[in-house]
Parts: C-alpha cells; sequence; structure tokens
C-alpha cells in the first residue's frame, strides 16, 4: 500500500481513476467547508472511498512530508501500461504521437517534475525503465502536481521492448549534450519518441543503438549545464512549439521573429 | 558567515572570484589524488585560501544537507550588483540584453535552479526582489551547480528601481499564465527582461504596470501546471533560441520545420 499526500494528489487519483484509494485520512479540525475539501468528499462518497479523522500526530507519521495540508490517503499502487497498452492507444488516437523515454533518474522528486511537465505540454505517455519504479511514488507524486495520476507510464524492460513502436512511424531522438544536431534541427513535430538517460550515466549503449538522431539542448558557457528535469522541460517544450507552428501557421505579426 | 557544500559550488566561487572564501574544510582521509580535488587545491593555495582537515562528524554538524562530498568551505556572502552596476555592464558588453527578474520564490531550491538554467541559456543577471535574498545562500547554491558563484545577481528592493533599464531599450515582459499572447508571439531576440512571480502570488501590481507585454507558456489539459522553476526554464529556452535563430539563419535543410 502507498501513501498520496495532499489534497491535488488524492483528487487527481480520484478524478483519474488511476488506483483503488483504500481510505482518505482528514485532521481532526479540518476546515471541510472549503470547495477544495468538498469537491474531495463529494468524490470520496461517489466513489464509496471511506474517510477517517485522525490526530495530527498520526496523520504526520504516516506521511513522509510536512506539506500534507491535513489530507493523506492510503491507496493501491499506480497501473502501469505495458507497450502492448501504449500501442492500442496511440493507434486509437488522431493525434501525433509524443512521447518520453526515461532510462535513469536519481530522485524521485525530479521523476514527479519530468512528469508534470510532459503533462503540461501534451506529452502522450512517459515510458519508464524497470528500476527507476523503485522510486518512492509518495515522493514522485508530490512534484507531480496531479500529473502522476494521469498521465500514462509505461513499463520498459528491455530496450527491445520498444521497437515496435518504430512501426507506428515514431522515431527515436536520443538527447546527447555533445550531440551536433539540436533540438530545434530535428522535426519533433512527426511522430516522436524523445530519450534522455540518468544524471550520472546518460543513454545506455542499448538505447543509443536503436536512436534515428542525437540531439541537444544548445548552452552558453563552458561550465553551465542543465538538471534532469529542466533539460527535459526545454526539449519536451520544443516538441510542442513544433507542434504549435503546425497547428496554427503563424499570422503576419506573429511570424517576422523567425528569419 | 555562509556555508558551500561539495567541490563544484566552492571551485566556482574560487574560479569566479565572487566571494572571499575563509577556509577550506576537508574530510579526514578525502583522496585528495582526485583532479577535481586537486584542482580545487591548487587554485585555493594560489589565492592564499587555508584549507584545514576534518572529521567528517565535524563536517556534518556544519553542512545543511548530506551532499558535500567532505568538501564544504566558509565564505563570506556573495556580492550583489545594484541597477547601477548592471546597467553599466549591458552599456559595456554588444550582446543584446537578456534579464530575469524573480518577484517571488518559495523554495531556496527552486532559486537555485533558475540560475543555473539561465546562466546555461545566457541570460546576463537575475534581478531578485529584496525578500528573496533571505534565502538560505548553500540552499540556493547547492542546485545552481556553480551558477550562483557566475552569473550576476542583482539586488531590487522596489520596481521603480529596474525603470532605468527601459532607457536601455529593454522591454519588460511579465509572465501571466493568463495572458492572451504566447511567448512564441512576441520578438525576445531583442533586448527583454523576463519577469516571473512567485509560485502563490504571482507578479504584483507594480510590476504588472511596467510590463509592456504579457505572455504565456502553452500548455495542454485544464489540471495540468508547470513549477516556477520549470516555467521558468521553458520561457527562457524560448528566449535563447529565438536569439539563436537570429544568429545563426537557418539553412534550407533546417528551415524547414517552421512554416
Amino acid at each position: 500500500m502507498e501513501t498520496l499526500e495532499g489534497r491535488i494528489s488524492i483528487l487527481a487519483a480520484l478524478q483519474a481513476r488511476s488506483r483503488r484509494v483504500e481510505v482518505i485520512l482528514l485532521k481532526h479540525g479540518l476546515h471541510i467547508e472549503t470547495n477544495e475539501i468538498k469537491e474531495l468528499l463529494e468524490l470520496a462518497q461517489q466513489l464509496s472511498v471511506p474517510v477517517k479523522y485522525c490526530s495530527i500526530a498520526d496523520l504526520n507519521s504516516i506521511a513522509h512530508g510536512v506539506t500534507h495540508g491535513g489530507v493523506i490517503a492510503r491507496v493501491y499502487p499506480r497501473a502501469r501500461w505495458t507497450i502492448d497498452q501504449l500501442e492500442s492507444h496511440l493507434a486509437a488516437q488522431s493525434k501525433v504521437p509524443l512521447l518520453v523515454m526515461l532510462e535513469g533518474v536519481d530522485d524521485a522528486r525530479n521523476l514527479g517534475f519530468v512528469i508534470r511537465t510532459a503533462e503540461a505540454m501534451g506529452v502522450d505517455a512517459i515510458l519508464i525503465k524497470k528500476h527507476i519504479w523503485d522510486l518512492d511514488p509518495t515522493e514522485i507524486a508530490r512534484p507531480a502536481s496531479g500529473a502522476f495520476e494521469r498521465l500514462p507510464l509505461v513499463q520498459v524492460s528491455e530496450i527491445k521492448d520498444i521497437l515496435p513502436l518504430k512501426r507506428l512511424g515514431i522515431r527515436f531522438y536520443g538527447c546527447l549534450a555533445k550531440a551536433k544536431r539540436t533540438m530545434h534541427d530535428v522535426r519533433l513535430a512527426r511522430p516522436s519518441l524523445i530519450a534522455i538517460g540518468g544524471e550520472k550515466r546518460g543513454l545506455s549503449g542499448a538505447m543509443r543503438d536503436q536512436c534515428d538522431r542525437f540531439i541537444t539542448i544548445p548552452t552558453f558557457g563552458g561550465a553551465s549545464s542543465l538538471s534532469l528535469s529542466h533539460a527535459s522541460a526545454i526539449v519536451i517544450a520544443e516538441a510542442s512549439r513544433q507542434r504549435r507552428v503546425r497547428l496554427d501557421p503563424p499570422t503576419a505579426g506573429q511570424a517576422d521573429y523567425i528569419i
């Protein structure tokens, strides 16, 4: 059993039906007449999720952090998609696929932030190498601000498992600091999978072997670098931008900054 | 006196001459023959910074975190620029100014990440409202990965202090979630200041009154949102991209993804 902390994550789990919620624990004396808590409790009632009151000491003993705001839930693990499920999902939608593949993340918070940004930027699913699933799900959920419950997450055991995605016309782009091509030089508005390596080891050899192109984020200054979640945000936002350009051809007034 | 933890931050402080380093503390038995530690100790010697050995227990009692890797420094506070200094700096350089103004940041880590990304993306300086300076500098320095020592930071007491920047032709862009214009619709390759509000309160009325334009990051999905540091990364990277397009007119092969 896992713990979700704070109203946003728990409400997202109920709304997305992403997992079974065993019980919601509220702090004694919590002001339940606010719209935010009301919405949570009404949905819990509809879904027959029990609600119990606890002392703040009991809540703190269960919680990992101090930002739960008096609301905690005991939940079953989040469902993970298989590659087959992802393929069916992508085949059934008309949107041009945009996928992110993470090979290594050292910190649960970083994974949470990548999930949050990816959802906001229109990514269809995040593919995650098996060992990353060992990260603490409570710590992933919090920075993801609800996106952890909504964005499809796909478990990948070995790189060869993702090769069927190429049949859907998806091109694999590997992010490498030293790549000659920048992310601006490739067509990310086409069906794309963006592969991002871990903070320490980068992309695996097996993943590199399957990449169609390698891309980098152009940076200034020798010593400067980007964190994993911020580099991911920048690449994903660039893919999103290219797709938007395709969707909304710029008007004369907007276009003139692009030479 | 402040503390810097870990080799990267301390080496950056020595290299950038950003502040006086009182003493460097090394863990007893630290392997000082690695190139990274050698470089640090050689530079410390050149600058006449004393080096002392301590027990790991002593280091841990001084450190905020556990990622110091056996190297800690006691340092004087980081110098802050005035607006006058910033003006002189910008007037003396040929580069088109790109500034970031932060009005509120709740978390020292987030500020550190913004500083790190801003440096990598070619931002000239970060302007910071006075009260943000109360954040723990050790906690800012760590995620900034050295950029905290190199990127000019300008202290702003009141919004009216930054108005002289308009004389340099710098336009003020305010980031607002509900703005009609996106960041792609404005010319960030021109002299620009990007103003970003705090997680809780957003941009102040005083700042809004001075903005020439408001811009937003286009996102998908109703519930989705971005964290402050990731939203900042995406806007700053967009400014950097527009500048790069100006610098390197795309070749025929690169240009065709832009309709």
